[in-house]
Order: C-alpha cells, then structure tokens, then sequence
C-alpha cells in the first residue's frame, strides 16, 4: 500500500496568493460592477522590452527550420547566456564568479524551492519573519519543519528571525545558529535593503558556523543606494558559505516567459562535498533546461538596448512606489520600503489585523494588497502593496485608500 | 555545520547521457576530421511545425503589448491548453479525464522526476530492467533505493523487473509486492509495447495491492497497433491507481521548448488524502508555470494543420525507423521495438558489452548509441538506436554499421 508524504500535511492552509485570489475572485463575482485595481501580488504589467521580442521572434524562426533547430539545451544552460550573466552582473561589479558557476533556470521561484533538496533533512533552517512563503513551506514538504505550533506561530523546528520596524526590517543573530540560512534584499515582503557591512557581517557569521546562506537577490535591479549590494559576492568570503537566486521576472517582466538563475561556486564545500556538484546532479536529472527560445530572450536582456529599456521600465515601476509612498505618509499612514524595492510595506491603521485590513481595503477601496501575516506571524498588523501596477491604476488606488 | 544530503552520495557515477557525450566530446576533438552520426540521445531533429511556429510568433507579439502582456500563467496551466489536452488526448479516445486533471509542466523529464517526491519515503518503488534513469536516480536522491550492489546490479531496495528477450520486453508482476510502479509503454530503451489486456492486468494488480502507477505515456504519438493502449486510462479502474505523464517532445519536437503534463485523477486517494491535492500543492509552491507562449505552442499541436504537421513529421521518424530495423535485420543482428515506437533496441554481436560495443561503433563507424547497459543490468548485452535521427544519415549510418 503507497503511503503518502505526510510532511506534506503539516503545510498551513495553501499557497497564500492562492487564498487571496480566491478571495478576490469571489468578490469580483458577487460585485460584478465593481472596478478592482490589483497590487497585491508581485506581478508586473508592463509588456516585454522590444530588444527581448525582437530576439524572441528570431529565436523561434530558427526552430522553425531544420538547419537551425535546437533540441535539448546544455544541461546548465545556454553559454552565450552564462556568459551575458557573468559578465554583466557579477564581473562588471568586480565579483569573481564564473560562467560556469551560473545555472540557468525556468526561474526563482522553482530555484529557491528545490534548492533545499541538496541539504540534508536534519538542517536547522532559519528564516526572516515576515518572509516569501516559499523558503518555508519547500521545508515544510522535505521535513525539516515540524508541526506548526500555534502559539509561536510558526513550525517548531524553524528558526524566525523577526524583521519588524524596532530592527528597521533587518534580522538580528539568532539565539540558535542555523546551519541553512534563507536571506532576500531588496526584502520581498518589506521593501527593506541591509547595507554591504551588514551583509559582510552575515557572511562572516556564516563562514564561522560553516552555515550556507541562500541569498534571494531577485529584486536587486530596483537598488539606486550606493551602499546596498546587489550581490552577496560583493562581500569578502562569500564564495565560501553563498548560493545567490536570480530572476529575470522583476527586473525584465519575465513572470510570463519564465528565466532565472542560481549561482554556486566552486568554493562552497560542506562535508568534503562540493555543493556545486549536488546541484549540478539534480539539474541534470530533474531537469531538461530553459527553453532555447527564452535563453536568447534573457540574453537579450544584457544587449545595449535591452538594459535601456529594462531601466524604463524599473523606472516606471519606482514612480508607482514613490507615488505610494508619498499619497500613504501624507494621509498618516506609516510606511516604509518602495525606495530600493519595488515593494511598500505599510503598517495597518486603527490596530487592525493584517486580513481585516484586506478586506476593508477590498470591500471599500476595491484595491487587493497581500496581508502582511501571510508572510509570517510578525507581518501581523502589516500590509504589502507592490509597485508593479499600471500607473493610472496606482494613483487611483492611492487616491480612494487616502479617502477610506 | 550544514549537512549535505547523503542520498545523492549513492547515485552511480554520472547521468548516463551526460557520460556519453563527454565520450563523443572527446572522440571527436581527437579525430575532427571524422562525421559522427548522432542516434543515441533521444533528442529530435526536424523542426518545429509551421503551426506552432506561428502561434509562438502571435503570442510573443501579445507579450509585447500592454493590453495583451501575459504575467504569472496559472498554477496548473491555461485552461485553453488544459481543455484541448483533456478533449484530444482522452476524451476522443474515451477516457474520463477531465481538463482540472490535467497539470501542465515544462516537461515529462521534471514530472517524472518530481513526482515521487509526494509520496512516503518508505515506499517500495518497481521498476523495469531496463529504464529510463531518471525514474531510479530521482528514488535514490530521496532515499528510497539504499546502497547500490555491485553483485546485484542495482540499488538494494529497488525491485527490478527484467524485461528480456526472453519475455518478450515485457515485466511480470515481481516476487515483492512494490507501492510505486514505473512502467512506460511504448518503452523507452526497448521500444516495446504492451497490449491493452495486459495493461489492464497491471492496473488490477495495483488495485488488489493499493500501489499507485506511474505511467509515461511519452511515446504514445508512435503507436499505430490497434490493440496497444495511448493511455492507462483507456483501461478500467485506472483513475483509482494511475498517473499519467505526457510529453510534446516526442510527437511535436517541443525537446528544446519544454512542455509536458501530469495526469492525476481526482479518484485517486491513498491514506485518505487525494494524489490530485499533493500535487497541486507542490505544484503551486515550487513551479511557477509553462511560459504563456509556450503553452500557446501546445495549443496548436492540436489544431486541424498542428495534427497534420506532427503526423508527418513521425512518419519521418517512422521511415528512419524502418530503415534501421530493416537493414540490422539483413545484416544478421537481433532487433525489436522500431514498430510502435521510435527507439530501436538491438543485441550486441559477438558476445560484446554494450559499452564495448558503443566504442566500437562510434571509432569504427563513427556512429553514437546508448549502450543498453546504461539503462540498467538487464540492458547489458543491448544497444539503443533513435530513430530521431535525420533520413539521409540514418541510412548512412546503418551502412555504415552493417558494414562492420
């Protein structure tokens, strides 16, 4: 008889952008006359960039024909793309890592769950609080977890590091050392960015514990601060104790297309084991790479062209957040993040909880933003709006939330 | 101190087609003046078809416009696609599977890969001798199969089921009884069929002992025998027992696009939980959807000119395929499968091992196979040809073996 994984039953509720598109869904059915702005989850809604249709077009006419059609791709990826990746966003900032050191991938998304799968079960994994539910729950289902445990509000085998406004959104050490620690700034779900001597101090930590940390830099095209690092591997070590994500969704409206990358290097040993090799070992045999047709679309990315207009766009999106930001203090809301980040994170007003603002926010505003406790028991009494909007969209959605 | 995960420790040597083309590699530096023909890998080659083509040229054009741009696809995939899967593929053939039973992936290599991961680790998993890797080395990884035995020829607690010449290519029901049964017909290294009555006997059989079939039904587009099953489904009490995989890349060339999909019946429950949740929810949390223009590209292998595109082009494969058959057989070797599927799978001559065997065809007659052995122990002795191959070099290369 086939028995189940029951880790997977420990798992709280389901994804939560699921649970809020469900919500909305109902509410749009009930209130079919109702016109409701989305900036709740983190998609963007401008169109790709004409350098990326461009090369999309020509890539899918060379499949159409027998002398340039490509079969399967490299197992790790295309090396004109490797190549684009290492040079562009790690050579040009001075970081030492090598094409072959980048695996590319169908996104963060998929990375930064499978990730964990190299590490054995019996690792302590810590975790900000509020956090991308992802980093959590993929623990969840391999079993480093726990039940969940009400009144800590969390797993019992998970280490939270609470980011609240005391700390400016910035985890502290925590009491345990955790040997798997899950790090992202720019912050999904705060907004909030950590200066390069505070992450220095994080790989120094890490290289003293022979901890990994796994760095989620998907937000990293929305830094203009000189001090905030894009990459881990701007500090000192990191190529001994780092494996950095990458996504081309945030920075180039690859949500759709689907493309990002991990970095591993050739340094990162733990147990005489070269963590490289694991990771090689499951792309490999779980994977059949990116589609050829979207590798040239990100190697796009890096042309003359494509980086100019990828800053329009981020651009773009910067002038939602700031309108936000802006609209939300000047009504006495108190806000922060949407500086570095394409994320506005806002603490809910009157005591409100994090849903009963939601629901206020979508019954009164008819604007959808994501609860802040669907990030973690200390996004309770917090509220994320995102940047990703069409700016028309953005301004109306400030302009009724500042009349609730 | 992070732990690895010991599991991988286990695997045996490399995946076995990045070990064969690290062989090719090396043959063909050293001796660049030598044409070497391809038919190991089961890659394909004809292009992509015109009505596929074209439907990648519109969507990438929606992705370039506002009112069109696609973001995040939905969890389980665009229902156009999942309809047109649900009423081509079974519904015309007359089984009950319904479009919300469908998930639409990036390929059958992931799926088959991933899909263990929602049961229990302690599962005993069956699988045929031999296989396709991936199906044992994704067991492995997840710590289902122990050490390997070198006296045994395979992991300690995999059941193994022959499938010879002396049945015919065909497992029987094993001594053990397993929880999880990988079975893919038409097979993959083999090229071997089953026929409806027996299929139904393996689904009986997991029925009585409440194993759960995993079915790769990744060749079925080569199936021209009346009496051989395209689904498990076709067969009764199937959607209380099975999984279905299914790839675009066999019938439709998708090999460098990426694009597959899982069946799971919602009638399928084990330990009072439905299959269909697991996997949803695995689904949700660590994949992020097909690209949009991806799955605009399936949709149209079902269109009235995509059906007749792809019915050529495995007319193509099947001439190939005839063609090695036949002149193998003139030369005296002992061939199978090639009828109702595109690999052909041959008995080494002269008592050599398969890799023995592989070098001599790729020095001597600078051909690439996959030595059957590398598909298991009872490959040993075998030989995989593709019949993926272009026309005017497969014919080359089978003189060039007959001539041997």
């Amino acid at each position: 008889m086939v028995k189940i994984n029951k880790d997977y039953l420990n798992l709280q509720g389901s994804y939560l952008f699921s649970e809020i598109a469900k919500k909305v869904n109902a509410y749009a059915q009930a209130n079919p006359d109702k016109e409701i702005i989305r900036l709740g989850i983190g998609d963007v809604t401008r169109p790709l960039p004409p350098a990326v249709i461009s090369s999309l077009h020509s890539a899918v006419d060379e499949m159409g024909r027998a002398e340039t059609f490509r079969g399967y791709a490299p197992d790790l990826g295309y090396e004109f793309l490797r190549n684009a990746i290492a040079e562009n966003d790690f050579i040009k900032r001075g970081c030492n890592i090598a094409a072959d050191e980048i695996f590319v991938s169908d996104g963060a998304k998929s990375d930064s769950g499978n990730i964990q799968e190299i590490f054995g079960k019996d690792n302590v994994v810590a975790v900000c609080d509020p956090v991308y539910p992802v980093y959590v729950d993929t623990n969840v289902m391999a079993g480093r977890s726990g039940k969940y445990d009400c009144e800590k509000g969390g797993f019992e085998k998970i280490v939270y590091m609470p980011c609240t406004s005391e700390n400016g959104f910035a985890p502290e050490f925590p009491k345990t050392v955790p040997d798997l620690i899950y790090l992202c700034f720019p912050n999904n779900p705060t907004g909030a960015t950590i200066e390069k001597d505070v992450l220095q101090e994080w790989v120094d930590y890490a290289n003293k514990n022979g901890s990994v940390i796994i760095y989620d830099a998907a937000y990293e095209a929305y830094i203009s601060d000189q001090n905030v690092p894009h990459s881990i591997y701007e500090c000192e070590g990191a190529r001994e104790c780092a494996i950095e994500l990458h996504s081309f969704s945030k920075n180039a409206g690859f949500t759709g297309l689907r493309l990002g990358y991990t970095v591993i290097p050739k340094d990162l040993v733990r147990e005489g084991v070269k963590l490289h090799s694991l990771w090689a070992r499951r792309h490999g045999t779980k994977y059949n790479g990116a589609p050829y047709i979207v590798q040239r679309a990100g190697e796009a990315v890096y042309s003359k062209a494509g980086q100019a207009e990828i800053k329009e766009t981020i651009n773009y999106y910067m002038r939602n957040a700031a309108y936000i930001l802006d609209g939300l203090k000047k009504a006495g809301y108190t806000v922060s993040g949407g500086v570095n980040a394409p994320y506005i994170w806002l603490k809910t007003p009157e005591g409100l909880t994090s849903w009963e603002f939601f629901d206020r926010l979508l019954t009164k505003a008819n604007v959808v933003g994501t609860p802040g406790v669907g990030f973690g028991a200390h996004g309770e009494g917090y509220f994320r709006l995102t940047a990703f909007g069409n700016y028309e969209a953005t301004v109306k959605a400030v302009d009724r939330i500042v009349k609730l």
